[in-house]
């Protein structure tokens, strides 16, 4: 397969692609992002990759570390965390409080805001400095010491973060946060935060397409089973309400972010990040979605 | 992968496995069946099989038809299809009218049972006796010319089939449905009452997992892409508001009925039927996923 | 007080008001009614009347029916109806599914579609003829001998009920119809096609006006609990998601109905019913809505 | 009519009532409060009072607050507040968010929590000093300058209250919240600490009894409208999601708090308040509601 002439097309398809979306408002620091970037970078299994654009561009990876922190939570939290946040997708918008009533304060699953709220509280119980512990573990599996959270778009998501607050509380007041209201959305948006580039980002999502280990290292730093697992709920639930929308279309487990950034995973052969800001109207990257649909279509290569 | 001797343990395993569930009492007919009947067929894409127990059994295949007369919706009735059913998973049980409701009239996904009565609707509109039809595309590709509706068990459900008569008419009244109501639940009730035996039904999706060819002959029923999607909406929809368990824990796309039976495929290896009529609270057969995590977590393949 | 005066007043004043509702469409029938028609008739607990314009024709009462129905339900079904249908207002439209699944079936009130097709279905069970019934019931309070259902409305609903056989079917796939639904239908869709004029109409209201006792005959219909609590249901369930509205602005109990006629009763005081087509996007009759306001602001006299 | 004596026959024969019900335990200083309390005070509009067992105690008013602050929002914020909460009545617990997150932000009624903390934000708008403002207003229609804030009871609400941080900040992250969050539910806890007795509470509620009137020095607080229109939102929303049941047996407008008081009016006759801290499961006072539901029996008087 010839990735990289495959690339070359998508580039040249998408150039003029009007995604007609907009770029989020309701994070001032996140509306300044130029919205015209465009970027791809895929990391095979042997250790090559192909790229376009802003691929090494660092952008604000907002909701694409909640796989992350699921990661660490399946480590240090193990099976009891499933009796905290569900697996099921779930038809509602991403920052929706109407499940969370109906279902007694337990979250669809660890993307909604809600569920991954649940895992940040739980990562505040089990790790002695978990924003440290986070960077560390993400500055490996990307084998990257540069990585950083960004504090202004941290501060900025403080100021505004009235919906979280709103969760945090709401799950507080049903028995499904264990720590200080404050502690959790503090840790909770530094999480999103982190700025990375596609490239480093597809160098970090390697683990899920690699049963579990870090490509260059060789350093399992998750189980076989929990790999799929993850892969599986990135599947169902990686793009709010348009999960299904994205497996119909592209056909790979993925996960994307208010920031325009999406990471898909085709386990045992590549990973790969794409970025362009522009959101539809259900929070995720138009463009990124058509560019990994171009993506599996040309190489006719999908899990399904 | 000696996938006998796979087999063999599961079916060991399970022997005595407390499925804790029930056979579903709302159609007298299936109320009928014995709880402790359990069989499973695996076929390969190289055509050898594998199975144990009822695995030769016919059984009322009930929503798993929902997935064949979706393979003929989107032969005849094209893209437009999208315009009147959804693709993303459903947080509500197979049989809710919330969703509706709050979506006017557009069901959630083709597996749901609104959506599959309005996929029936359009094949009434498309074909000229769409019971006929489906029969002889069922016999074509399991490659069985003795399968066969289940007239008692059709009349059964029509007598108490309220619920659907509900959805159906319900939405006649949004505009959802053309044709006549009673004409749109005669053929949703007798798709339902197909009996099928596990050998037939891993034979039959087979399709699904050879890229829309039929293994025997070779003849190409689906284009590649739509076999592509049919398997992404098995994915994220096949097990109505216990998807994400299902794919958390098996890792395939699948689909099953209240009837008992299950049927997954994993696209290049092999497609599988599993049977057994105890169902969990989420009218999915609990023996039946436990059977097939088992075999994917024996075999160490899923498309994860 | 010279009612006669101030309904002269409130004709005036709301000759040019533009309602800027429209006629409801979904029932043929009553969509040819002129939408122009303006009409009051008040019945004094003296037994004087007042009224204006189109007082004295005819139209169909729909929804107002629901009055009667449920008071002959208290009379031959008692307490127990309070077991298959709440006295909660309902947030929703008048012919919401949702709250139905909500709450296994049982309707918020006996005002809602829903509701009043559990009144029919009670009915049905208690007496032998209940259309002949109730057509006696309503002639007698009304001490009008030549009422009638309006067959061509009855049957044009049939034709085009489809909601309202969503509802029935299920309702009884939850327990909580006992007859045909068929016959259900029917009986109800016969009950909204009553004809009557504003005239007839508040004199047969008067009943509720008058601790249950049919001013012209003295005769006791309801007992005056059942007429306290019935006036009691109008007041918080009389027009859907409405109702506070009303009330806010009225200060009246009654009841609206989709053919465009109000009718509230000031107890002990007076029955007043008002009749103008053009119905607001609740429903509602919203010219009726403001004669009925402008009747309790210049009287000065509501309730509160 | 005798009051004092119905009042006796009422104390005798709840005497050994079982609520059934049970003390609030999500605000600590409230489940301290001796679950026998009971005691009941019905002031009339010729300035005699009547009353049985613990009337002339101390109790948090807690919810029926809600109606002292409407009345000043209506006086200093005029119409436009209607343009930031309805007047219809949930079908949901006083503390659902649910409702907000279908409707945009904007609150059913006033008397849910998060309509009440719309009103709270507008006073705060609106007043200088609220606090002091809604002392000074409450003292002065209860003609008594011992009424006070319970500080350790707002204390305890703003340490237990995660339900109103959530539904502040998310009606915030909507728009309809203008001022600080916290000022807000500072306000808010308050206003419902404010400690009155029954004798209290029914002197208070004289003015909606009395057109707006404070019946000693006969004072005019409100217009005549603005006491109508309060009265029927008290009628329609007065109890949570047993608005209607309150209704359908007392007839009578009011409003129930969680610290097991209820106070209801019926204009041109009395205001009457009564106390008994068990809870039923809808939040109001179980006792509480027999009691009045027996006052209006014997003697005959509701609205209806």
């Amino acid at each position: 397969m010839n990735y990289q002439a495959i690339l070359n097309v998508i580039e040249k398809e998408l150039a003029n692609f009007d995604a007609g979306g907009k770029v989020p408002t309701y994070i001032p620091e996140l509306a300044k992002v130029p919205a015209n970037k465009f970027g791809l970078n895929l990391y095979c299994q042997n250790g090559e990759h192909f790229n376009f654009g802003d691929y090494d561009e660092l952008f604000s990876i907002q909701s694409i570390s909640k796989v992350f922190t699921l990661t660490l939570a399946k480590k240090f939290g193990g099976k009891k965390i499933w009796d905290r946040v569900d697996v099921e997708p779930s038809g509602d918008p991403f920052n929706s409080l109407l499940q969370l009533e109906n279902e007694k304060g337990i979250p669809r699953n660890p993307f909604i805001n809600a569920g991954s709220l649940v895992i940040a509280d739980i990562l505040i119980s089990e790790l002695e400095n978990p924003k440290k512990y986070l960077l560390e573990f993400v500055r490996k599996i990307s084998n990257d010491q540069t990585i950083n959270y960004d504090e202004s778009v941290a501060a900025s998501e403080k100021e505004n973060g009235y919906r979280n607050i709103a969760l945090v509380n709401y799950m507080k007041s049903l028995g499904n946060i264990k720590n200080n209201a404050e502690d959790v959305l503090d840790f909770y948006f530094y999480q999103c935060s982190l700025k990375m580039s596609c490239y480093q980002l597809s160098k970090a999502f390697m683990i899920f397409a690699n049963k579990g280990k870090i490509l260059s290292t060789g350093e399992k730093v998750i189980t076989t089973n929990n790999t799929k697992r993850i892969n599986a709920i990135m599947q169902t639930c990686g793009f709010y309400d348009e999960a299904g929308e994205f497996s119909f279309r592209v056909g790979l487990p993925g996960k994307s972010g208010v920031g325009g950034g999406i990471v898909a995973v085709h386990p045992g052969q590549y990973s790969v990040a794409v970025w362009s800001p522009l959101l539809n109207e259900k929070g995720n990257s138009e463009k990124g979605m058509k560019a990994l649909e171009e993506l599996t279509s040309l190489t006719g290569l999908s899990i399904f």
